[in-house]
């Protein structure tokens, strides 16, 4: 792009450059890389997202929304490591410079940075189908990052909250209905959604398998079993579900979002039955769906009484009755 | 995109997951998050660079020399900050999961990944237009990151070898000229460009500014000339040119691809003098071509005895004359 975009681009997000002023920061945007340190005894954790438009977001998304729903979705990652965010990369491709766009998007990014205690450290922006890339980067001590390996049987199945409000939203995200206050609660989750970064360091030392809910529970678990070599058995009856959706969606369609939709941004984990306690102790609204079995790589949901081997979500499938 | 793309591509990958086994990657792909160790004393270094199709490459460019060519650029970053490189994330957007391509794309960024010894630690592969991030990750000893910032008035201004030779390509690369046998070694330079790693870890403690060339000689020495607050003036008699690029553009043409042509992805910096011949008796092909000047953010090129006051690039414009 001419030097005269960059230097717009640039200004919208210096706000984003300084919103968490940390201690990790050595050096920031303006020369070839950022410079970051690394405490001693921690570790670095890293990973990236890409958000497409007209594959991951509506065409006509509202900027402002669409970067504080990337951040949040990114941060999550970090959160599911427990890890403490330092910093992230924007690699932002763009048709081309519109001022009002970007503001919007920097406003959005801006508060979202604010929120997480975040700093942009870096980024590139390029002219392109627009396309949203976020690199983060955060730090866990030595050894204690979590990981989707290691789920014990007898261990709790366990969820960091409410399930299938972001899929709730999916009709007025996509504009099949236009009764937006209706589905406002659901909106903002579906929009900004909370990365468990809190929950993801108690977790720390605690819990023997994480992931956050990004595919939808079923496929997540199917992750976690898959990784740790183990079942999960999952009990519908007591999987968290957002009474708004019930109202909207009506009692199975809601559940069927909590199960199988995807955005949610909840950990999922598994926990040994003595850790219970203490999490809920500190607060976090934590909810037992499950447990651990002996076998390999598979889910099992029981409903309605009945136990359901789950298909799909790239692990192996079992015969009924196979495991128990 | 359906799970069984996503299980090609990971097998595509493997083998960069794996090109350069390294001290400091703990957990690689398949978890939410890569782990890395970064030694103490040592500080983390990140860039980020985007190339999309029909801005950055053609349409219709090689998939396994657009592999390497975009890990050498953006190592490139790493060079100029005297880092040593750690690992790198890879988000690749594709109009679909098209096996020959992602092929050759993984067989160029293996090899790459392998002379580099450098290691894929993460990636998100999605659908959309033709775009290749990469985030690239080092480590440099504390407090001595190579910066933009720190010419002083007195240092020579050297680059790490010839110049042009990239630009001096276009022509082929963009299919303008077929007879792609007498460019061959033109080529090679714009397709699998040598970041400077070896040579921007000899400046650490010698150079007192430090940039990578990427969109030429004259608008590189602006960026430095801004962020130290100098004149920077170069001589273009002792500019290095291509002899190749000579034969094939004249001798003219290829002086200004070496002036003006980016994507060299040479160093260029600012050196006391009393470093030089130490660098020199260490093989490094370093050449002098300026000096840094009193005076501010400014870059004067003698060419044919005359003095002009360089335009553009980013930096502020100073009447001929002013400094000396």
């Amino acid at each position: 792009m001419p030097a005269a975009e960059f230097a717009l681009i640039a200004r919208h997000f210096a706000s984003a450059a300084c919103a968490a002023p940390g201690d990790a920061l050595v050096l920031g945007i303006g020369d070839d890389c950022a410079v970051l340190d690394i405490a001693h005894g921690q570790q670095l954790v890293v990973s990236t997202d890409t958000l497409n438009q007209g594959v991951h977001f509506p065409l006509d998304a509202d900027p402002y929304a669409l970067a504080w729903r990337a951040l949040g979705c990114t941060l999550s990652d970090l959160a599911a490591m427990g890890a403490r965010p330092l910093g992230f990369t924007l690699a932002l491709s763009l048709p081309q410079a519109d001022d009002a766009w970007l503001s919007a998007f920097a406003k959005g990014l801006n508060e979202a940075a604010l929120r997480y205690r975040v700093r942009l450290v870096g980024g590139d922006t390029t002219r392109g189908a627009l396309s949203i890339n976020l690199t983060v980067l955060g730090r866990v001590p030595q050894g204690l990052a979590l990981r989707r390996r290691g789920a014990q049987m007898g261990d709790l199945l366990c969820v960091g909250g409410v399930l299938g409000q972001a899929a709730a939203a999916l009709p007025w995200v996509l504009g099949e209905r236009t009764d937006t206050a209706a589905a406002a609660a659901l909106l903002k989750r579906y929009w900004q959604p909370e990365p468990q970064i809190a929950l993801g360091r108690a977790l720390r030392g605690r819990a023997s398998s994480v992931i956050d809910i990004s595919d939808g529970l079923l496929a997540d678990c199917g992750h976690l079993a898959h990784a740790s070599g183990v079942t999960l058995e999952i009990d519908a009856a007591r999987v968290p579900v957002d009474p708004l959706a019930q109202a909207l969606h009506g009692s199975e369609a809601a559940l069927a979002y909590a199960l199988r939709g995807g955005d949610d941004y909840r950990l999922a984990f598994t926990l040994p039955k003595r850790c219970l306690e203490g999490l809920q102790a500190e607060g976090f609204a934590v909810q037992v769906v499950g447990r651990v079995l002996a076998g390999t790589a598979a889910v099992a949901l029981i409903h309605h009484g009945e136990r359901q081997w789950v298909q799909g979500g790239g692990y192996e499938h079992f015969a009924q009755g196979q495991h128990d």
